[in-house]
């Protein structure tokens, strides 16, 4: 069963982009490159929000495999946009290790002939249309939906949410980031409840069971386990962006204390004498391997690993004691648990 | 009539904004200071587009002024959406003559004692996200449409073609302008159907007499006429550019001619002996007063200026033929001939 939606997902995606190609290159063989490059950046993702969906419609018994897929890519091409407009605001060419939207691009204006200013401006401006294409796609294919009035106007809801929360989250990162003062552990916990909790967990599970036609009830448990769980995720992919093995994260363990990023660490260790150890170096493009991993001794001894991980192992334990209601079937219940501990233990 | 219709739609532009405003304000000051700037960003437009789909609707005998309204309302959105993105892509400031988001939240981080470099990376985070949120809810007002299935799923595919036509449009135009080789004239002419005439006049009449139960060739015919007039009104805007009065298009007429404007003017003069003294000045951020009159000067010598009033004229005449079908009812016709006439006549 999980094979057979997988793939129907895969499938699903492969055709908007072919058809979307086919429909672009009649209009300019650059646009057909940029749905090209559109799809390429989809490819390759972990497809958990995908995952999240047809876990909750067919644990709730619903058993429209077309209808769960179409939600489950909704949801993906939500992230691909997110992603691809979260680059652009970082000025990001790289994603998952391979160069993304705007690198292609910038790479395609350079073999066009361009000057480097203005493969630069083809790059941004192919990532902000590619963000603005999938975000549209991902409207269309809810608001398309062979269901009734009600649940329609429910699912638009949560997308409407997933939209509006995770706008708020990316804003609070940038003005977070900005600060001259470290942020604190409240805040940073609140904005990436805002910025992935929400539209990666809360809404794709609370899709697959309105979908499906859950309770109420029902589908309140499951929003309150999501942002948990999304919380713990997103604590337990900040420590890995640190102490994580590149091999495995695909990425760096240097680049989030090159970039400064405001992680659960950080707002631990600013509260505690070692901070001075961190402060330093911390934002510094230029750090090097032995200055980052003096950085990682000290968020040690000073306690932030720890307490990160305390953090995650809690919410963790938040979004389980949420399963323990009669309103969610025992199998789903079980499953979802497997999930929420999963979360964590990537990082032990 | 089209007072109060025309009342209705800053009253529900109002609503969605504030309403917005008041949840943002629950999550984050700043998140509700984007939506402000949102709102403001919005208000001062000319709602052309809203007033062509009330136009269609009502030309049609529609008589539900509520859903036309939304229809209206979601297209004016996208056309805020559009131009937002659009400053990011051009890195502008300014629009219509006042701070832009992006400048708005730049002083923002100024005032919130960020550095420069940060306060722009707050001014360009603000516009992504807030062209998100105005074309998200560009697509939440069709999706929640009060409409049949049928009638709904013709709506979101005028409101998927307007997003696909505008990105192929809003690309060419960044590949133009990054070409060493001048534009050509057909080229030219398919970015502004593309970028502009799709979704500011076909897609908005379309939307209208779709709504109101339009025949299939009377809607047609308007989707025919829009394009046309859009591409008269585009190159009509071009000319007045360059030649208008700064006082009422509201812009100086040297910026074109600084930014290196592929337009119509353009495109006619490079393919005369006049190309040389326009080519050195076009695109030089440096252009002063008394070189900006000498290339006016060539632009009338050399037959562009003449050229595109008359691309511009027979562009209407197109489109008025498109008028002369018994599909469209006769006082809509006439309001629609009288609309192309204007579109060309403010250059005269």
């Amino acid at each position: 069963m999980a094979d057979v939606i997988d793939a129907a997902i895969e499938v699903e995606l492969g055709a908007i982009f072919a058809d979307a190609r086919r429909r672009a290159g009649d209009l300019d063989p650059h646009y057909a490159a940029l749905w090209r490059s559109l799809a390429q950046q989809s490819s390759g993702g972990k497809r958990i929000r995908p995952h999240l969906v047809r876990l909750a419609y067919s644990g709730f018994g619903g058993t429209d495999e077309a209808l769960a897929t179409r939600v489950a890519v909704a949801f993906e091409l939500l992230h691909t946009a997110f992603l691809i407009h979260d680059d652009v605001i970082d000025q990001d060419t790289v994603r998952r290790g391979d160069p993304n939207v705007a690198a292609r691009f910038a790479a395609r204006a350079i073999r066009h002939g361009t000057d480097e200013r203005t493969s630069g401006i083809w790059g941004e401006t192919a990532a902000v249309l590619a963000g603005d294409l999938a975000l549209s796609r991902a409207h269309r294919e809810i608001a398309l939906l062979p269901v009734d009035r009600t649940r329609r106007g429910r699912l638009l809801d949560i997308l409407d949410r997933a939209v509006f929360v995770s706008a708020a989250g990316e804003l609070a990162d940038v003005v977070n980031a900005g600060d001259a003062e470290p942020t604190s552990m409240p805040r940073v916990l609140a904005t990436l409840e805002q910025k992935t909790a929400v539209y990666s967990f809360e809404c794709p599970l609370a899709a697959g069971a309105v979908l499906a036609g859950a309770s109420d009830p029902a589908i309140a448990a499951l929003e309150r386990f999501g942002r948990f769980v999304g919380i713990a995720f997103q604590i337990t992919d900040d420590v890995l962006g640190v102490f994580g093995d590149p091999a495995i994260t695909g990425k760096s363990a240097s680049s989030d204390l090159r970039e400064g990023k405001r992680t659960a660490l950080i707002a631990h260790a600013a509260t505690t004498a070692h901070w001075p150890r961190i402060a330093a170096g911390l934002g510094d493009p230029g750090l090097d391997e032995a200055e980052a991993e003096e950085m990682r001794a000290a968020l040690r001894d000073c306690g932030a690993l720890d307490t990160a991980l305390r953090l995650a192992d809690e919410h963790v334990t938040l979004a389980r004691y949420e399963l323990e209601t009669a309103e969610l079937p025992a199998p789903l219940a079980a499953e979802l648990g497997a999930i929420a501990l999963r979360a964590v233990e990537r990082a032990r």
